[in-house]
């Protein structure tokens, strides 16, 4: 019995087989090259098209289908916004894709619910029926699994940790992204990076080689392994916002496991170690000794592993 | 068919028989009077033999039972951990009432779970599937509901939001508290006056007519009152943390209903609004505007009408 994933990005679309055990079987990613808009879904739908006749071709039919959308996908109107693709702002994508399926069953399902589901199935939480992925890309999210059902909320966009209130008093500048994410997400890093280059006119180091407004990410880090003293203070700031984050989401939920991915998941985990003591500190102490906190296993294969096992188990359901 | 409902206080045990429907037919109070250990066991034991034959004797015998305690249960081991009854570090409450209540069903669970399960019954929050109650009194907890189940994380502690990391940097002074809960508990506001009052040398108010280690929350909402500008100075700054943990709610579970209540909650309510101003400017924008913040329904009988409704549950369950 096979399993078809699909994890759709802001730029590319990746499809795979995967067996019920979790073994993938073929991958395959194309590039969005700029589709907006029913472009994409009828770039989805083809690509169910063709895997599924393939699959059957092989004697092996695709029994379910899961799709992993970068935004949120609603789960009773069965469409998605996803603020990277162009027209997406609650695009009917299961009805669109059902076209094609016929009786096969299809989930789609948030990013940041697949990373954590991909974890529980063949990651760093496997086995947990209590885990959360903290995702820190560009923007932050966190995947919640409870008793092993996904934390949606009332409107399906539970979660939205980016938003985490962990410094007063507030500031107007927290207004298009939330606190947390304001300053210690991927784009944080750099808006941090550009403030502290502002008010410390006498800083005459590496990433004064670039006009503030340009620097990246990327930057600080690079910046960071030279021992660049700015840099290193961008990060520790960083370093108590993600301890914090962290500390909060295990007072509220006591989990087993706390995952820490995305895109600066990366060359931030470097400072795991330094997150861990800050969040020690903050935590509810029982929860704190029970927790394990760790890398993703799966890196950018945990979309595509969650949307894999959400469809197993939404195979199982139907 | 009755539903026998037990509260169990830091100082009292509180009885209760309702319908299934929710009606509160008889409720009784008695003081624990300073027993501690097995001696609260054996009240609790000794109420419930005597309520079961009451209720069986009026022909109306007792089905299900829920008893709500005063810090967590462990739901695996049947045991308590209650703070304020010495002797409760892993009392096995469960297997001391299951030896009078024969095959009618009991389940045991925290003072904050009960809280929103009585919300949702009978209060505030009747009929929502993902709702939270914010408790705050001498401490503060929070009992969460998510698509009608409640939170209790992997051993059972979760919901401590007392321990919320609100503002950097770590202070020594949050080790035995927690940071929300060191500044904003009824204990808080006493903590926060007296570091105000120790800081302020000039002030000549209200409150330095007593020693500042013997100022109480009551005290500051009295000062306040009477518009002591210190007393509303320590109320304006938990105002801010009381908005951004709330915010923090918000943004975390997008639930339809958060519901404020405990003692605090109280004198506080009269600041709801200046509560929801502040939250307002921290949450995730789309799920702030679908949440409703509301001060608790059933005040002080929360936890009894929680108990009886998981006693109902309970049974349906058996």
């Amino acid at each position: 019995m096979a399993l078809l994933a699909i994890d759709l990005g802001g730029t590319k679309l990746s499809t795979a087989v995967f067996t019920t055990e979790g073994l993938m079987i073929t991958k395959q990613t194309v590039p969005l090259q700029g589709r907006a808009g029913s472009a994409v879904g009828k770039l989805i739908t083809e690509t169910i098209t063709e895997t599924m006749s393939a699959a059957a071709d092989l004697g092996d039919p695709v029994q379910s289908i899961g799709i992993c959308v970068p935004g949120i996908s609603r789960m009773k109107k069965g469409t998605v916004w996803a603020p990277n693709i162009p027209g997406w702002e609650d695009y009917p994508l299961l009805e669109e894709v059902k076209k094609v399926t016929g009786a096969t069953p299809v989930i789609v399902d948030s990013d940041r619910s697949c990373y954590i589901m991909g974890e529980v199935w063949k990651g760093n939480a496997k086995g947990s029926s209590n885990a959360i992925f903290l995702a820190v890309g560009t923007g932050i999210g966190a995947g919640i699994i409870i008793d092993g059902n996904i934390l949606r909320g009332a409107q399906d966009i539970g979660g939205a940790v980016g938003w985490l209130a962990l410094e007063r008093p507030y500031q107007e500048k927290y207004k298009n992204h939330g606190c947390f994410e304001y300053a210690a997400s991927g784009n944080g890093i750099a808006r941090i990076a550009e403030e502290m280059l502002q008010s410390d006119r006498s800083y005459s180091g590496i990433l004064r080689q670039k006009p503030s407004e340009l620097i990246t990410a990327h930057d600080v880090f690079s910046a960071a392994a030279e021992n660049d003293l700015l840099a290193l203070a961008v990060l520790r700031f960083c370093i108590e916002y993600w301890g914090m984050a962290i500390a909060n989401l295990v007072s509220t939920f006591n989990p087993e496991k706390i995952i820490i991915g995305g895109g600066i998941f990366g060359p931030a985990l470097q400072f795991l170690p330094q997150i861990k003591q800050e969040a020690l500190k903050w935590a509810q102490p029982i929860s704190w000794q029970q927790v394990s906190i760790e890398p993703s296993a799966l890196g950018s294969d945990a979309g595509i592993y969650g949307a894999a096992y959400m469809a197993l188990q939404n195979q199982k359901r139907t």
